[in-house]
């Protein structure tokens, strides 16, 4: 679907609990994800540049994750691409590449998981 | 990329680990995906039918999956799709829809996760 | 998103194209798509097996896919997947797998196009 | 696979091709996509903010996306993403989200499209 990604990465912050007025909670952290790409000369697979994201989770994801993630992990987050231009009051200007996840978990490639369910409603997926 | 997919779902069959002639640790279970749609009677999401996909994992994420995951547990899985006709010795045949798993976690919005992380090589990766 | 893909592949089949009793365009064929690996004995990719897929594209997109795609032509496709276990009334029993696409277009790696823009309205998308 | 994406959008600006110092083919754009979202208050899908890519084509792809796509095709392009930050002499600072494409499109969505094969060697792809 367009705009939608799967990163995997790792945790590059400290993950960062909010609610807003409304009563939502929200999570925010960014996310370092190193493409991989095949040396021809070498025949190997070499670490390229690192893209950075900034990831928000909301409702049961953001509690969820605000108790299981830590800065260093490594994860798989799927959701939407959202890249904003924004221009602060002294005049300075960039680019932020959001990600509003739908999903996020640790990588199993890289350790162990010990998960226990919660009483986390579908609706709030 | 081309047939490569990200789906979330559950763990629909214990995992089934086992090692491969080559000493290469294999894992497969059965993952059931339920696509959501918005009924436009009621204006709710509603489940449709489910997708259930045949997944392998190789390497260190078949040894974590295999002590991290039990049959019931909601994830998501990213990976390469393979659509394989066959044909057994009584004649009978089918089509078996498989993923070869990159990576696979505890989807954070069904629950919490304590991660543990092993001496994977990224090699493994 | 869960269950979506892209896949490049070939129009496998003559696309058909019908109207279903309420007016709803509807285009069907097959395609194919090859998998792609690094062959690590000759350093070299090579292809692997071809996964089919039953494609369906509704509305504007069936109208216009109905008069621009050729059986052979090499397509992107982009949709959701729905994995079908079938059983006929001969007992004979079997899995479909489908994408209901939200775009498709030629794949101008293989070649040049000459587009002209229809009188889609957004909605139809 | 990760910082893949399909995007589905609008050629935004003029493509412009170039041969590097090695002979490639490069075409370049800027890529319009349109987030669309459900409002809950009215029930009806909704376009949201648009997100901005540049988009990169190589080899065989540049050269035919060059003579086939003009600013404001619809289009669907698969590619990785590259997320660039840059400074420049002036030490003003930015950032770049670039896709390095793989595949791209015109969206039949959206009008017709005639195909001409190229003599497109396949590992051009």
């Amino acid at each position: 679907m367009s705009n939608y990604v799967t990163i995997r990465g790792f945790v590059g912050t400290e993950p960062k609990c909010s609610v807003a007025g409304s009563g939502l909670p929200i999570t925010k952290f960014r996310l370092g994800s190193t493409n991989r790409f095949l040396d021809k000369k070498t025949n190997t697979w070499t670490d390229g540049e690192t893209n950075w994201y900034s990831i928000s989770l909301f409702r049961q994801l953001a509690t969820n994750a605000g108790v299981s993630l830590q800065k260093g992990d490594p994860i798989i987050v799927s959701g939407r691409l959202r890249i904003r231009p924004w221009v602060n009051e002294e005049g300075k200007s960039g680019t932020t590449v959001e990600i509003d996840a739908d999903s996020a978990g640790h990588d199993l490639v890289f350790g162990t998981a010990n998960f226990r369910r919660s009483s986390a409603d579908r609706n709030d997926a």
